[in-house]
């Protein structure tokens, strides 16, 4: 088995283009996760998930600790198995939900107790227990423990949080179980603070992490101030490793980030919106449960391969979002993810070409557009 | 455009082996349709539908004219384009569905006056408007519009409610408009009375109708009284159309009406058990919500192809339902449709070899062995 590597082949600016080889196989970045947070993307099977050409799944600490539990998925042989996903898979820590989540939760130097959101049961998470749970799932990209410090918070706040992440980053770095192919980001935080996010940086640089998390983004401070951000904390990590925003975003918000430096992103955004009858298109988003489309023979999208695109009509979607159809939640669900894959990948090809900066003005051109004009 | 066909080239006691030509191609038989009510397979695409080896939709007259509309889906280049199905579609003619799902109906000669369950709006159905609107939708096979009638129901009502259904199926065969390729199908009433199905079924021969749906049945007599009112009404129907048994039923159900020569299907069974939990398979229904499925590593069925059953465990469908994902009623959706599409093929080569006696008792047996053991 070969090791955890990433590979930077073309840079554009600050944009790389580049590849991280895994236990489970390869992903192309700048790249973009199907979001599978019960170990199954929301309303999509595996095979139609891979069809969108995404390589990288993310699945959830918490939600799978309290159901069906890492011990039962590990008896199973493993999240990759379990979901039909042979290729590579990162888990997100469980520290983001356990605070916005769970019930009577504690929070101490040790880690968190709380309650499940499900049933009321007791649980505890702590650096080492998150560890461990990551390695039942047999994950390939386990992230750090951390706190997601909640905004906004004052420089204090913010800094207090961020040095106990730091501290439990070094727990994760000591209770991480050194596998080949198998990769521990550090989490950077600091909320829009630069001196806290420089701190950070320089306290994850000097642990032996495999890439790098940018967390407690994209939770209320608005795209000037992320990107702000963003432009302090992206160089103060080290270059050769993978960065990873997390929770991002709207595509404007990863097109930008890419510029940044950026390397993965995830977010609910593609499917959550899928099922409530929002559609991202090249022109901006669509609202599929407007009367507009009532009557409407053309595609969501006309440039989209996707099966929602190529083979039904606005009208025909409209009619299965007011019926109540799950085929509608399906189809919609579909057709972000592939309109997030296809954004990749014309990311990717426009840092190969060095020719990010129309890329990006084209991109922003045609969602200002909108969408096209109603019959 | 060649004409609406059946060809039976095969039999075994009274069951047959044909296949019906229609304008969109043709079906095998014994035939088991796909239940796309409002104009989608619930929780499948078309894609994932055919896959199955399913040939024949059958949509839904009552809810298709309160939304989207047939007019609407006229312009929008009828349904088959609709909702992505090139294949033959039948079209259930709405007095099933008005009867059940309306409210404020009003009977009369003339026809059904009712209020939508949707919204409450005012509409007519009648016969004429019936056939207008199975028009509209560009149905292969359109239904006659009839009385469902009521079980149990005296013998004075089940002959008052079959003797107008039979002068509506005449008004039917007078509006149908006759295009090659297209077929009208009357439907035979008359509740469990024998005399009445003669009666029925004498009515129907002499009318120019391409074949017959047996109507009335599944409503709550019991399989027995079903089978013995097969058997009564299924001699008495001209032996060179295609007899389409309504509404039914569980895979026992199929069987034992194959044997006694229906040649059509449909049920919403597979799909709506799918979606609760509830799977078909060759040792009986398993729920698979159930907790002994927690920690079951084994396919839910390892003789079936389905996605559901090559791709992933009983432990994962079980997650899947326990955490309320939309997967799992896909997944269990999609292999309960292959279920019924694979028990068809079996009965199809059961009777081509004639030895569709011996299909029945393996099948039987099979079913009544249950489940596979706890682990």
């Amino acid at each position: 088995m070969t090791g955890f590597a990433f590979d930077i082949f073309a840079t554009d600016g600050k944009a790389r283009r580049g590849r991280v080889t895994t236990a489970h196989g390869t992903f192309e970045t700048p790249g973009f996760m199907a979001t599978a947070t019960g170990a199954t993307v929301k309303a999509m099977t595996a095979d139609a998930v891979r069809a969108t050409g995404a390589e990288l799944a993310i699945c959830n600490t918490y939600h799978l600790m309290l159901r069906p539990t890492a011990e039962r998925v590990a008896a199973l042989g493993g999240l990759h198995k379990f979901m039909d996903w042979p290729g590579p898979i990162v888990t997100d820590s469980g520290g983001f939900q356990v605070m916005s989540l769970s019930k009577l939760r504690k929070i101490s130097e040790k880690g968190v107790t709380f309650r499940s959101h499900i049933d009321g049961a007791a649980y505890e998470l702590t650096p080492e227990r998150s560890m461990k749970i990551q390695n039942l799932l047999d994950s390939d990209i386990t992230m750090a423990f951390d706190e997601c410090t909640p905004h906004p918070a004052t420089h204090d706040e913010a800094a207090q949080s961020m040095r106990m992440s730091m501290r439990w980053a070094e727990r994760c770095v000591a209770a991480f179980e050194r596998r080949p192919g198998y990769a521990l980001f550090g989490i950077n935080q600091g909320s829009t603070y630069p001196d806290l996010r420089h701190e950070s940086a320089e306290k994850l640089n000097a642990l032996p992490l495999d890439g790098y998390g940018i967390g407690g983004l994209a939770v209320g401070e608005g795209q000037e101030i992320m990107f702000a951000t963003l432009n302090e904390t992206v160089p103060a990590l080290k270059p050769e490793k993978p960065r990873y925003l997390m929770g991002v975003g709207k595509p404007d918000d990863i097109v930008g980030a890419v510029m940044r430096g950026v390397d993965m992103f995830d977010c609910v955004m593609p499917t959550r919106s899928g099922r409530t009858g929002q559609a991202f298109t090249r022109r901006g988003t669509v609202n599929i449960r407007n009367a507009r489309h009532l009557d409407d023979p053309r595609p969501l999208d006309e440039t989209c391969g996707c099966v929602a695109c190529t083979r039904h009509s606005r009208a025909y979607l409209h009619h299965l979002f007011r019926a109540e159809e799950m085929l509608g939640p399906m189809l919609l669900t579909a057709h972000n993810v592939q309109y997030y894959q296809d954004l990749m990948g014309g990311l990717r090809r426009a840092i190969e070409d060095k020719r990010l900066e129309d890329f990006a003005a084209t991109f922003a051109a045609d969602q200002a557009r909108g969408d096209i004009d109603a019959l």
